[in-house]
């Protein structure tokens, strides 16, 4: 949809390794766009686990109820995922679309719907016309192979400029285990848990409740942690699966969360989600800067987390950025606005490094110019020390420009 | 700030009557424009009650602390408002600014500093040098005569594109007695209070005690049901004064809120009000089109509050609706990520009176081509019937274009 890819995009796309028990295949069914892939088909082998976090909309997607209530039965054999539609706000319509999708997706793979997962992103309201999927997926299941992940990232996109993808090889046990991550952004990005779509694909075997575990600890500081513009989508998806097929190579089952042999993969996975939600920020619609929030000397993490949103969400301090303006003021009145514990005489604010205000005013030393070329560079940081406690958070998001007023002043017509 | 005037002005200005008790003077003081007046003084009979409301934010500016403290008795005899400067983060010589301000002004019109009122309304951060007032205000308080309210407007202004003003007459007892208001938008607004300065001036003899009554009742459907980008400006500042002056034509002093003879004058404050806060939201930056959202059918009218707010502030809403687009599943999204009690499959959306859906999906009668031609209007109402209560609320917002973002990407430098 967009046409320039964001300047933001990183520069290095890692190359991404297969994955034993997972085959990947794309096809353009025009669902919505002409010309560009839309289907995406994730073929995982029996004996894979699944878990998922989702929106917290109230009015969620056909898919995203769906999904939920596969959840329960563990297991996965097939992923489903279309953009240019959402199937969100689809009525009754929407729910028997879920429901064909599936069955012919069960009927592909050979499986049972009960372990098929499906997600949709694009266009809120219209129905899903899942008879295009009629064909499509049993020719997908056929021609998938272990290679196609770039082509799995781009089928899933929407107005995303780049493809989104993060990988990481890690020991588990003395077995080398792999991980490969997917997501798809780029508006109506807010927590919980930030829009879009987002697929982590391992082949450590991990129990599903070990899965869920690990995801629900780790979306909190990564894709929680994100705002793109304060809108939360109705189709907020994040599926993770472990086909267990490093088993075969030694690695451990991991049946228990606090397993200690799980660390190091841990600590892959999260940075894996905290890659895959920096490329979101990156990606934002009609971003031209990177913007990490830092709020410290705050009383409680959740506090922080509040303030830091509060300033990442406005309109003012957003559109100061996109002007390379250094506007701390606007930071202060999204300090104040949040409504958490803060004391404006004890306030400091650095924008990358250079502190411009504390206590409570302007900082005397502060260089209008030095400060002014330095809002120049691609990412900027936004420190405030509220000089109040020693709980501190994070939260990253873009600037507010009038490419993103274009794109979505006309993204449905 | 802004040089053309927003297409949704309201076409006629009120004459504006004079008020017995208050008189009225403006200068360029040269706080921050030039070739424009940045300063009004207020000049007050004896006798003169006062009331106030604020703004949330917990980093308020030193006028708004002022303002606070000096409420508690209840009796003004000057105002002083200047443009430019926000007077808000500047630490103690904020709050010495202030002092020296109501110094200069108590001096010149002769009164105690605890009857001066101040407001004071720009950039933020950005020590205000009170020295620019000496000399100033006791000429304006020689030159102060009673009919000069559109100039009073006017000297209040920052990005506003016109001058906001609003009158009512109205019996109290069997004597007439005026209204007069005034009001300043325009971005960084959002309750509660929302921002800006508004000034409302009566000859009526009310008592302070209820004034604020009136005042705080008033608010809440009016200021308080506006936003235009979610923003909370540290300086949201509403002061009402009543001179007292029409008990020499008869009009009864009033001492009790509950009086039954305020109906009608309680009516018509209201309706100022309303009429006040209509005008900020027409001159939201870079507005096109008045957004009105109407939230029916809920639990509460608290929760349908939060979802009109929800609806408002959305940044996908509000850019869907400057692209002229009846964009009905991001106002889904909108409900859905409010948390309040709603049920997809019961909701209904009308936009411009034309149901695009009910009953969680798309309504089948829906002519997409009468909707695009009643999206070109300059007034928007969004209804949302959520099926589940009585409770209903109504707030006012803008479309947000690529001049909200020019606007804000380029203020402060």
């Amino acid at each position: 949809m967009s046409t320039a890819v964001s300047p933001l995009a990183p520069p290095d796309v890692p190359e991404m390794p297969v994955i034993a028990g997972v085959r990947l295949a794309t096809a353009a069914a025009g669902i919505r766009y002409k010309g560009r892939t839309d289907v995406l088909l994730a073929l995982l082998d029996k004996g894979t686990t699944v878990a998922g976090v989702f929106t917290k909309s109230k009015c969620p997607s056909a898919p995203v109820e769906w999904c939920r209530a596969k959840l329960k039965g563990g297991a996965a054999r097939a992923l489903v995922v279309n953009s240019g539609n959402a199937n969100a706000f689809t009525g009754k319509t929407g729910k028997a679309s879920t429901a064909l999708t599936a069955q012919i997706a069960a009927k592909a793979v050979g499986c049972s719907t009960s372990d098929v997962f499906l997600a949709s992103t694009g266009v809120i309201g219209e129905p899903l016309d899942a008879t295009k999927f009629d064909g499509v997926l049993a020719q997908l299941a056929q021609t998938a192979t272990p290679d196609r992940w770039m082509d799995a990232a781009k089928a899933i996109m929407t107005t995303d400029t780049f493809p989104k993808v993060a990988t990481a090889t890690v020991k588990l046990g003395k077995a080398k285990v792999t991980i490969n991550g997917m997501a798809k952004g780029a508006g109506m990005i807010m927590p919980d848990m930030a829009t879009m779509l987002s697929f982590i694909f391992t082949d450590a075997p991990l129990s599903a409740s070990v899965l869920q575990s690990l995801l629900k600890a780790s979306v909190e500081d990564t894709f929680n942690a994100l705002t793109i513009d304060g809108d939360t989508s109705t189709s907020d998806t994040l599926l993770a699966f472990a086909t267990g097929a490093a088993a075969a190579n030694g690695a451990p089952k991991i049946s228990r969360a606090g397993d200690p042999r799980l660390k190091a993969f841990t600590k892959a996975f999260q940075q894996i989600l905290a890659d895959l939600s920096e490329q979101v920020a990156r990606d934002g619609e009609g971003a031209r800067k990177l913007v990490e929030v830092v709020v410290e000397g705050a009383t409680t993490k959740p506090s922080a987390r509040r303030i830091a949103m509060s300033i990442a969400n406005s309109p003012l301090v957003k559109t100061a950025i996109a002007g390379e303006d250094a506007n701390w003021g606007r930071v202060v009145m999204a300090v104040g606005k949040a409504g958490e514990p803060a004391n404006r005489d004890k306030l400091s604010i650095s924008f990358n490094g250079i502190r411009v205000a504390k206590s409570g005013a302007r900082d005397p030393s502060y260089n209008e110019k030095e400060v002014s070329e330095a809002m120049k560079a691609p990412k900027i940081q936004i420190k405030v020390a509220l000089g109040l406690g020693k709980a501190k958070d994070r939260v990253l998001t873009c600037d507010l420009t009038k490419e993103y007023v274009a794109i979505n002043g006309d993204y449905r017509s």
